[in-house]
């Protein structure tokens, strides 16, 4: 939590902020290692089961997706945004399968602020989260609920 | 993909089935291992940091939470249902943040079916999804929503 005049509260929050991260290469061994800890199906742990599979190919977990553009999210924010968690997520949709190899980078636009009605001193900051891969392909999209620190809230 | 007679298909599905799965007991080395790849915030990956963070205290990523609730579920569902894969998920929401010790579990409630009009032979089924902590309460609620083989689709 910043205490400096710097930081980037609520109020300094725009619609239509708008920043890219990337990038993260998606290796075999990473979809495996993570699938066999979280998401063991055949198409995300065994490259043979996976040919059989309705993918036809070792494929990520989608909640494996969705880590990795965290990391992109969080390696690439400003810091000094006045953050106060995460609600959730709404209509998290994946489009396209993430393969070994693929490289993926991560779109962040923020859609709409209001402040809260029942947390004193906090805003509601939603932004439209898009994953990419190397060929500008959509593989995910969220909306991510965040909530930010008000500036003058005391 | 299940070919026998014995394969759960969309037809098969009801609404208010039930299931519930555990338990996986949530250590702070797992936590820390995850954050440090995944969401690498103060409060996910530096015990001392977190203590002076909004929660006091090391707490799990909420997308770790998630991933450790698709493994209960992946652990617990019946094999032999004929999944034609996710299309995504909505209204993801963390209640209550999970810390090391906690033991999770998770309950799956079936709440809507209908067959795809856009996917030939495949129908929708949604799930309510609720991931708890060894008090009962809840740590984090989404809809998943399935996609299921028709057993009469050709």
């Amino acid at each position: 939590m910043p205490s400096d005049e710097s930081a980037r509260y609520f109020e300094d929050v725009q619609i239509g902020d708008t920043m890219e991260h990337g990038e993260y290469r998606v290796t075999k061994a990473e979809i495996v290692e993570f699938a066999q800890q979280y998401d063991p199906q055949p198409f995300h742990v065994d490259e043979e089961l996976a040919t059989e599979s309705m993918f036809g190919e070792l494929i990520a977990s989608g909640w494996h997706t969705a880590a990795i553009c965290m990391r992109l999210l969080v390696d690439g924010r400003d810091d000094d945004t006045a953050s106060a968690g995460a609600r959730g997520v709404d209509d998290l949709r994946w489009h396209k399968p993430v393969r070994p190899g693929d490289v993926l980078s991560v779109r962040a636009e923020t859609v709409e602020k209001r402040p809260s009605r029942s947390l004193p001193g906090i805003g509601h900051v939603n932004h439209e989260i898009t994953g990419l891969d190397d060929t500008g392909d959509h593989v995910i999209t969220w909306t991510a609920l965040a909530l930010v620190e008000r500036r003058n809230s005391d």
